[in-house]
C-alpha cells in the first residue's frame, strides 16, 4: 500500500484558496471552488479533491483554457428554469451559483431546473444535490465530461463518465446521496491497476478493436471504458443510456459540447462543459417530516435485510462517505506522497509553495 | 425456436377493450389501458404487454384487488406538482391521466412533477415518457413495483426492477427513448432460461445465500436478481442505488409502498405501487428546432462512430423499438401459441372469447 500524509482540513482549504486567489481568482471564488474540492477529499472521492488543483484547474487557468475573471450569465430565465452560460469560468463557481439559485426558486415555485453552457470541470456532482438538502429539497445534477466511454458496439470514446447525483433526506438516518458515474469506472482507476502491474477485471474496458481486455495499457492506449452494466449480455446499453440522458440534460438542452466535442483537461482547447441542476421541494407533496420518517423506515428495511454469505453490511449510498468525512474532519485529510510532491511541484510554478504542516502518516488512501 | 401467430393490432385492440368493460372498467378506461399494453406489444416489449392482461389485471379486479371503478384524486397540488392517489384503479389509467395533467401544467410552468400512491402496474415506463413527445417537451416516468431485486451484499428481494424512463425529441432522427429497468434482466428472462434448461450469464442474479448463481432455479426459488451492474466488482451498487432513487421518487415521495412491501402481482394484497412523471419545456431553455438539431447531431455522432470487431450497428435507446414497432403494424403483432392459449382460457373465465382471425406465423418472438 502507498503512503499518505495527513493534513488539517483547513490548512488544505486555505491553501487552495491562496492558490486561486493567486491565479487572480477572487476570494469568493477561490473559496467555492476549495469546498466543493475539499468536500470530495473529505468524502474519499480524493480523485475530484486537490489532486487535480492544477491539472484540471491551475495548469488551465494559466494557459487562458480558463477564463476566472469572465463572468457567468444567465441567458434565459422563467419562474422554474434558467439557461446559464458558464463563461468558460471554473465549473465549481458556475455550478455552485447555479444551483444556489435552483434552490432560490424552486422555494418560491415548487421545482426549478437548471441547464448550463460553456463551463468546465466541476467537482464530484454530489457536492450541488447536497446544497438541496438542508432546504428539505431533493437536488439533483448531472454533468457531461470529457469522452472516455465507448457506445454499446463502439470501439471508441465518445461519450464522458457523465455522473448522475441525487440527494435526498432523510430524518434520524443520514440522507440518500448517489454520486455515480455512469461508466463502471473512472479513467484513473485503469491507471491504478497499470501502475500497479495488476490486470483488470473483464467487463471495464475494451481495447482498439472493441473487443473486451484484462489489460490496462491496452484500454489506455487506444481503447474506452465500457458504460456500466458493460458487456452487452450485462446490459451495458443501459449505462450508455444514462449517460446520454446525462448529456441530452446538460449538453443538448443547454447547448454546450455533447459526446466527443466536449473538451479533454489535458487539451489546449475550451471544454464548454454543460451540467444540469434541479431541486424539488418536498413539501409541495408531503409534510417534509412524513418524508423522511418514511426515507428512514426505507433505509433501515435496507440495512436491516439479510447478508449475502461472507458480507456484514448493506450500505446506503452515501453512508461510506459519510462516515469517512468523519473520520477524515478528526485524523485530517490522508494524500499520497505522490499526490503531495506534484502540489509541491505545482505550487513551486504558480508561486504559493505547499508547506502544510504534516501531522502524521496512513498506510494509504482509503476508499 | 417457439411458435408465434400474429394478429392484427386493431383486434387485439379491441378484445383488450371487450376484456376490461366486461370487468366493468368504463370504455374511456379500457381505451386508455389498452392502448398502454398495445404500445408494449408493438414495440417489442411483450413481457409487459397482452401476455399480462389477465395476470395482472383481469384476475385481480375479478378478486377485487384492483378496483377500477374508484375514481383516483388529487390530493395535493401546486402550479407544478402534484400529489395524486390511484384509488387502487388501474395504472394505466392514473398514468395517462396524470401525465396528461403534468404535460398541461409544463405548458403553463415551465416544468411540472407528479408522485402518485396507490397505484398497480402501469405497463411499460417509457409510453408516458413518451407522452410528452408531441409537445415538444421532455418526459420522464418512473415506477417502483414488486421485491425482486437485491441490494448489494444482500440475498434477499427488497427492491422492485424499478425502471427509468426519459424521452426526448429529434428532429429527422427518431426520439431518444430510455426505457431501462434498473436490473440486469427482468425476471421473466430467468424464468425463459429455466424453461429452455439452460444457464443463465454469470452476475444476473444469486441464489438464496446471496452468491452468483448460473442455475435460473436458484434465482427463481428463494434467490433474487442483481441490480444493473451486477457483482460488487462491476459496481452494481450503482444499480441498486438507481432503484433506490425510484423507490424516493415514487414510493416515498407520494407516501405508496416501499421496497419489499410494495405488493406482488401474485400476492392477495392490493399493490400501493407508487410512480413519478416529470415533463419539461424545452423552449423554457432553448428553441425547440435547435435542440432537436442538435440531438440529431449527437445520435448522428453516436450512429457514425466506429464499430466494435464483429458489430454493424450502433444503436439509440428506442431505435430498436421504433423499427419493430413499423413491423409489427404491417405484419400484425405476433404472440407465442403459449401466450394465445392463456388468453384464450382467461377470455373463456372471464366471458370473452379469444377467437381473432390469426393472419399467419412467425418462428418466434423478436426482441
Amino acid at each position: 500500500m502507498p503512503l499518505a500524509q495527513l493534513f488539517r482540513v483547513e490548512d488544505l482549504r486555505n491553501y487552495i484558496i491562496r492558490f486561486f486567489t493567486r491565479l487572480n481568482v477572487t476570494e469568493e471564488h477561490a473559496r467555492i471552488a476549495a469546498d466543493v474540492l475539499i468536500s470530495a477529499d473529505l468524502r474519499g472521492v480524493s480523485s475530484h479533491g486537490i489532486i487535480r488543483l492544477h491539472s484540471y484547474y491551475g495548469s488551465r487557468i494559466l494557459k487562458g483554457l480558463i477564463d476566472p475573471a469572465s463572468p457567468y450569465q444567465i441567458v434565459r430565465e422563467t419562474p422554474t428554469t434558467l439557461l446559464v452560460d458558464g463563461g468558460n469560468g471554473l465549473g465549481m463557481v458556475v455550478g455552485y451559483h447555479t444551483m444556489q439559485r435552483v434552490i432560490q426558486k424552486a422555494g418560491e415555485n415548487g421545482v426549478a431546473l437548471a441547464s448550463v453552457r460553456n463551463s468546465n470541470h466541476y467537482g464530484i456532482a454530489g457536492y450541488y444535490a447536497m446544497m438541496a438538502l438542508p432546504h428539505d429539497m431533493i437536488g439533483i445534477s448531472f454533468t457531461n465530461a470529457q469522452p472516455l466511454v465507448a457506445p454499446t458496439y463502439g470501439r471508441t470514446r465518445i461519450l464522458g463518465t457523465n455522473p448522475i447525483a441525487v440527494a435526498a433526506p432523510a430524518l434520524h438516518e443520514r440522507p440518500y446521496v448517489l454520486d455515480m458515474a455512469t461508466s463502471i469506472v473512472p479513467i484513473g482507476k485503469i491507471t491504478v491497476y497499470d501502475k500497479a502491474g495488476e490486470k483488470i477485471p473483464e467487463g471495464w474496458g475494451i481495447d482498439q478493436n472493441g473487443q473486451v481486455t484484462t489489460d490496462p495499457k491496452a484500454v489506455l492506449q487506444g481503447g474506452a471504458l465500457l458504460p456500466l452494466g458493460g458487456t452487452d449480455i450485462m446490459r451495458g446499453y443501459k449505462g450508455y443510456g444514462l449517460a446520454l440522458w446525462v448529456d441530452i440534460f446538460s449538453g443538448v438542452l443547454s447547448g454546450a459540447a455533447t459526446g466527443p466535442f466536449v473538451g479533454s483537461v489535458g487539451k489546449d482547447q475550451p471544454a464548454n462543459v454543460g451540467h444540469f441542476f434541479a431541486a424539488i421541494r418536498i413539501d409541495a407533496f408531503r409534510d417534509p417530516q412524513e418524508f423522511k420518517a418514511d426515507l428512514d423506515r426505507l433505509i433501515q428495511t435496507l440495512k436491516n435485510a439479510p447478508k449475502a454469505e461472507g458480507q456484514e453490511r448493506i450500505y446506503i449510498h452515501g453512508e461510506k462517505e459519510f462516515e469517512l468525512e468523519a473520520l477524515n474532519r478528526q485524523r485530517g485529510i490522508p494524500l499520497l506522497v505522490e499526490v503531495v510532491k506534484g502540489l509541491r511541484e505545482a505550487g513551486e510554478q504558480v508561486g504559493v509553495p505547499f508547506d502544510l504542516e504534516v501531522l502524521g502518516e496512513t498506510t494509504g488512501e482509503e476508499e
